[in-house]
């Protein structure tokens, strides 16, 4: 069994070539939650769709979120109120925001639900929250305001310096039970190429999950969300530097340093490596940009091989 | 100033009259909210939903509510999920929830946030929930199982025999200000022509509203929405004989008679004007049936002139 840790596009990019490469019910995912928010009153689970979406081929691509062929009535007339309509929810991605809500307020639990959305997708892998509780998190700004991360996201598309980040309700969050198995059992970890501060980090700060990875670094690989000193997409490599770590796959291979034995790290990032050794953790260089048709599978199996492999 | 006691459909087609027939400042509305429910996560208000698409020229008049050249992406996820979708959603109407449910959410009392959505329609009259608090229609069924009223209504087609309704929380529920100093201001006040057991009902249930509106019953006028022993529309035919009362117009008569000093019947039930009388309220007998153009603004004529001179 192949687990991966998983924000949202990266990781379903990644996760795209496992299904490729593996069968796809030898792949689990235990995705964050961190990202969550309940708006207009609905539950939504941002990183949990993206991996959904994009698993049943039906993200929209040039979006990056979302489903394809979407249609935007109820935002339109929404934003004909003068009501919030920076978080865009698509008429169809609606539906599955009204039914998550639905069922989890008759008491199922998150890991219910999302079962029951990927089997109607008609996807064969797991995807599985961290946790059933809710984290949230939150980020602080340069002038001391703390906002959701959506906020910080999407609303000021990460455009603002960021001074500190919390996973607000981590402390009290149990890991899902299914997901702890996951990670304890897999004979492969991987940690996606997410954020990760804002990505991986509500995962790994559910209490219970950083030590059950941590116990299993040997068997662990993480792959690099920074190249050449920048993130793919998103802010992850402005957090890293606002937030005094380092904007490199130096800075990663240290955050991730007791958690994972090797680093994969992108041929452009090669006069890094022994850098990155010099943490106590393997680099292994390779082409890790999945935009071409190929690459997310060939990833896959090499960081699941390097596991395996694994001499450190 | 025309207040009227509305519930949805019947209710909406009086006011469209009433608007023809008087300047639209002029007229109030006190609208149930009986029917109100929370779905989806989503707070939904059917009856000033339908007053307000109808008053503004949106309603879907061939399926009665809702809005025209409405879509359903939401709806048709939600039913691939397997999700509940026997209430109709449609994507703009969706909008007007979402925006509904951020406001109170936010704060806003369900008062103001039928202001702003009123005047984002361009309605000039103005709309008022009878109460900011929640009263939720509950129906009892022969089985003895108690569901809400949407559930009776759309869910079972009203399909259903009805051995109780009661109106929960309207105990504690407080009018809302401005509707208990419209009805005590009204010039004339007139009971549309809604069912009157489920859209009048809870109207008049809310403290201080039944008194309010009887001690000024003079001025008071009804419009039967019983017509040739039939509702127009809906179940209050069978609700009021499921009920132990009589489903004509007498049998309106007698539940109105401390509320109006006139009871507005059809044509086709002038022969039961005598029988109407003998509860103690005038009947006056016209043209009730709005579906022909011109019909409503005539009855809101004749409401507001039988008021002024009701001879009781």
């Amino acid at each position: 069994m192949h687990v991966v840790l998983a924000g949202g596009v990266g990781a379903a990019r990644y996760l795209v070539g496992a299904l490729e490469a593996f069968p796809p019910r030898e792949t689990t995912a235990v995705v964050n939650v961190g990202d969550d928010i309940v708006m207009h009153g609905l539950c939504i689970s941002p990183d949990l769709d993206t991996c959904t979406y994009t698993l049943a081929g039906a993200i929209d691509a040039d979006r990056g979120w979302g489903l394809v062929d979407e249609s935007w009535q109820a935002m339109e007339t929404l934003g004909s109120y003068g009501g919030d309509r920076w978080f865009g929810l698509g008429d169809r991605d609606l539906g599955t925001h009204l039914y998550r809500t639905d069922r989890l307020t008759a008491g199922a639990n998150l890991t219910e639900v999302t079962a029951e959305i990927t089997r109607r997708w008609g996807l064969d892998c797991r995807l599985l929250p961290v946790s059933d509780d809710p984290v949230r998190t939150m980020v602080t700004l340069h002038d001391g305001d703390e906002i959701s991360f959506q906020e910080y996201f999407v609303r000021l598309a990460h455009d603002v310096a960021v001074t500190a980040v919390r996973f607000a309700g981590v402390d009290d969050a149990r890991p899902s039970p299914a997901a702890l198995d996951a990670i304890r059992e897999a004979d492969t970890l991987v940690i996606a190429p997410s954020n990760p501060i804002v990505s991986i980090g509500p995962v790994l700060a559910v209490p219970g999950v950083r030590e059950a990875v941590a116990v299993r670094r040997e068997r662990n690989v993480a792959i690099s969300p920074i190249v050449g000193g920048r993130a793919l997409k998103g802010p992850a490599d402005r957090m890293l530097a606002e937030l005094g770590e380092e904007p490199s796959v130096v800075g990663v291979a240290r955050r991730y340093r007791d958690l994972v034995s090797t680093l994969i790290i992108d041929d452009v990032d090669a006069h890094l490596a022994s850098e990155v050794e010099r943490t106590g953790v393997r680099a292994l260089v390779t082409s890790t940009i999945m935009a071409q048709p190929g690459v997310a599978a060939e990833l896959a199996r090499t960081a699941v091989a390097a596991a395996f492999g694994s001499p450190t």
